[in-house]
């Protein structure tokens, strides 16, 4: 693409470095700006700024805050004894929305992942082992999303926790609720024949 | 959605002020900044104030241009009696593209479209039509898109320009080449036959 304008060609290039946005999305978005007011630039881009600058990790759970104890990790009336294993915020946020987990999390930053260079070190893993050892934890929940990484993440924080007294779970796998078994995966149904659970209990959720 | 931080929050709302950009997309644009090295995040934000700051638009032709009077327009080379008329500068690239087009543009900024609020007075006619009368153009030729803003916008600058001894031409609409009959919509189609060139014609084309 050959800018008439510098200044322009910079902006694209900048905004198409964002995941799934092109060239030409790039230079859609950066033209929609231009015809805005400029105060929605202005606003952008300061966001972007201050997020960038001024962004806090909680200290327990290590999820996106303002402030350095989370609102979660420092509610009284949440059940401190009971972490959630997710992989970032929104998963966090997911799970919050359901209202059905009066848990803790601890947020991992990512997947253990070779191929990208991703190993425990670069993840939260060793704040998690030293908050097991210290002998607050009695469950701790798996709740990354089941691919052959999240697979590997467990299993290393599982072996990570050997000997000591947590009970580990992992979320429930099975077919939507609403789905047609005729169009649900094979390795989704398998499993949720063999995890069948008691009708009973099908009927106390909500 | 519920956020854990209120910077989180407000870089996910600017970013979702975007055209197709919703707050799941935006959440994840601003996550993904926040993976990256910190320049990444302060090179988007410069960039974008930058533009929005110092943008110019040509003094003759209205497209962006980071001097007086753009590369385009100054060229001597170019044709400065055949002026295309476009909507954004969008279009001036697809043109400039082509490598077959040696006259100067003329960049309206828009349609006229009285649903989106759009009157003739928004977009750079007035300085088009003074252009016209002022005798330096031979042909104009519209280039819009043909919908009904496109089409009004054309009649609406070939009715200002009534009397004046200028050739207006349209860009041909006909079927896309490589592109099969039978998949063609009947207008397109109808409008090529209307329109058929002498068939030496299109021998000569590149």
């Amino acid at each position: 693409m050959d800018f008439s304008s510098k200044l322009l060609e910079n902006a694209v290039h900048e905004m198409s470095q964002l995941p799934g946005i092109g060239k030409r999305t790039a230079l859609r978005l950066v033209l929609h700006l231009l015809k805005q007011p400029n105060g929605q630039t202005m606003r952008l881009a300061s966001a972007l700024e201050d997020l960038r600058n001024s962004v806090k990790f909680c200290s327990r759970c290590h999820n996106i805050s303002d402030v350095e104890v989370c609102e979660i990790c420092s509610n009284p009336k949440r059940d401190d004894q009971v972490v959630c294993v997710v992989e970032d915020i929104r998963d966090v946020m997911a799970i919050e929305n359901t209202g059905q987990y009066n848990g803790l999390y601890h947020v991992l930053g990512g997947k253990i992942s070779p191929m990208e260079g991703v190993g425990p070190q670069e993840l939260t893993i060793s704040s998690l082992v030293k908050k097991a050892k210290e002998g607050d934890i009695k469950e701790l929940i798996f709740a990354l999303s089941s691919t052959m990484e999240g697979d590997t993440t467990n299993f290393y924080i599982y072996k990570q926790l050997e000997g000591l007294d947590i009970k580990t779970s992992t979320i429930a796998r099975g077919i939507s609720i609403g789905d047609e078994l005729e169009y649900a995966d094979e390795v989704t149904l398998g499993r949720s024949i063999l995890n069948r659970i008691p009708f009973e209990n099908s009927l106390k959720t909500n």
